[in-house]
């Protein structure tokens, strides 16, 4: 580690590959020899067109991005994609299915209402704080739904999707896949729509990642917004309006940088075997708790608790002072979450492993006397 | 100019002040100190919530906006502006006033138009190509206008106005002062709302500047979509999701940048100079001329042409081998523009008027031909 950089857990914005800052911190004063940097390109230049089909390229290469699928780069996040994919996807007259497994399933379904739309419940797990992902046979869908939503990886709970739930022949499932995009292989022909926010996988803030099959791009009523109807990005290749050139500059490094480290199956891989540091740890640990049932666990945010919320203060302070940072868990479940992305080194969870043994060790006996 | 920077007189994305530039290349790697780079922190944590806060402080102080209204960075720039704005403040019973200068204007009346809204404009320069701004005794509102919509500077006309129209008493005036903000100092109270993308004089795109009234932000209906209420994103401070960080870090910079410089004040001196070195030039040559008349003149984006396009294209590629880039001008008027926001230095444009004098010397006998 770096002796100016922390082990930085934040469940997003999130750590990015250090190759993408070295070359993000050039690129600012001066992108491809261009004498100007990449934040003060007009993006109808010939270095931007540029910056963006090369990302636009990588993204497709990583995932296998089927011809018949549109690439775009959006604002607004996950959070307007909420409205987008109703405004666009569900007409007056049909049903939309949610499949509830978080808050952000809890606010795509309450924008898809706020529109007038009809929402089924498919599947839910609220009832037990969402800890768990649905089984197969819990899922009832409509007679006819007009999409299915999934929310692939729950940052929260620190739940993920293993495989993609069965949908109904010829229904279009959609995914918010923000909190674990290109952080394994991904089977674009299965879904209609996929949306990212990039804060998590991919790079800064404020841009969304859409990949859409091109029937639904044009699903879409023309009576909309012009900025609020897919087909405007697809037919203006996302620059129908000023993008967000930087972002989406970061975004492409870190598709390169993906490719570098040997695509989505090498993400998955190593991604796997971080994740399996720290379960298998907990697993055997009488100290430490997991709060996600096994066969539902994340691969990017990964769950804890200690035997009292005494103790899992302190061990959030004392792994700050030791720069372990972000470890805090989301109030809604407590304890303490460790989200580890893509771009977060092996080296970060061994560290964190290794703090986690050293805690239980001395706090063993302040556990035992509650 | 330092050896690897060239002048830009880029529309925009535009021209940043090195110093900022040199400040984001560091924040990029550790922000503050904290061992995590700016990109990769949570937007909820205290380094962050600083930036946004610093950010907010010095917006407000360089302007002296009134605390009774609302700074907001939001996303989807000014073209989703063009929505939100009818969306939370044009009822359906009521008529928008619209002052048409350009292109964006059009643009605005569109999507206000697209949502259902009446829209009656009161003034026009369309008839002229928008060479000029509206004179006062051509605006005629209509009765009771839920609001009157200026755009401050025309980015691809180069026209300006001088100072903002006289609106019926009690009617919100809006403004895109996208291409302008920051510019000169600005007369919060005579506006109800301003927003402006901030990639022309405040920052990277995928940011949206929106400074509005606290009696505009309650009054949008509570049907809306959560992302397109004005409420939404003013009582959860710019963080009901996540919003663009590092863009709204490069704005806090910026601002920051402009008090060195001496504020709003010293910023439209220097500016009011820069332009005056080329319009004079313009006025006493019978080669180049201006497009637009002068009254409307913009000191931002100054339009000007040659004797025949030949000429022009001649300019504009030698000017781009001499280090001099973006100056081709917009298909809709022709010729050369330059754009001078706030961080184009004045020896751009020095540089810029040397090159058209010895343009002008070696081309006058071709142009006599003509």
């Amino acid at each position: 580690m770096p002796t100016d950089r922390i082990f930085n857990f934040s469940a997003g914005p999130a750590v990015l590959p250090e190759p993408v800052l070295r070359r993000a911190q050039e690129a600012i004063w001066n992108v491809a020899g261009s004498g100007i940097g990449i934040m003060e390109h007009s993006h109808r230049g010939k270095i931007f067109d540029k910056i963006i089909e090369d990302t636009e390229q990588a993204c497709r290469e990583l995932a296998g991005i089927p011809d018949n699928y549109r690439v775009l780069f959006l604002q607004g996040g996950a959070s307007l994609q909420f409205s987008m994919v109703p405004m666009n996807l569900l007409p007056a007259d049909r049903t939309a299915d949610y499949l509830l497994t978080g808050v952000w399933a809890q606010k795509a379904v309450k924008e898809a209402k706020v529109l007038g739309g009809k929402v089924h419940l498919a599947a839910s797990s609220e009832a037990t704080n969402f800890d768990r992902i649905p089984k197969p046979e819990e899922i009832r869908y409509s007679a006819n739904p007009a999409y299915v939503h999934i929310t692939t990886n729950n940052t929260i709970y620190g739940t993920q999707w293993r495989s993609e739930p069965a949908v109904p022949a010829g229904v279009p499932l959609i995914a918010d896949a923000s909190s674990d995009i290109y952080s394994r292989p991904i089977d674009i022909g299965k879904y209609g729509l996929i949306y990212a926010g990039a804060q998590k996988n991919l790079g800064p803030s404020g841009v969304v990642l859409v990949i859409i099959r091109d029937d639904l791009v044009e699903a879409g009523p023309k009576t909309l917004p012009t900025m609020l109807q897919y087909r405007t990005h697809a037919s203006e290749k996302s620059l129908y309006n000023t993008p967000p050139t930087f972002g989406i500059y970061v975004m492409g490094e870190v598709f390169k940088w993906i490719q570098t480290e040997g695509g989505l199956k090498a993400m998955e891989e190593k991604n796997e075997s971080k994740a399996m540091l720290l379960y298998d740890y907990i697993d055997q640990s009488d100290f430490f708790r997991g709060t996600v049932q096994p066969d539902s666990r994340s691969r990017m945010n990964l769950c804890f608790r200690a035997p009292t919320e005494e103790l899992e203060n302190k061990f959030i302070s004392e792994a700050t002072k030791r720069g372990l940072d972000g470890l805090k868990g989301h109030r809604s479940v407590g304890g303490m979450r460790a989200s580890i992305y893509n771009a977060c080194p092996r080296a970060a969870v061994e560290a964190l492993v290794s703090f986690m043994k050293e805690f239980e060790r001395a706090n063993r006996a302040a556990a035992a006397r509650t």
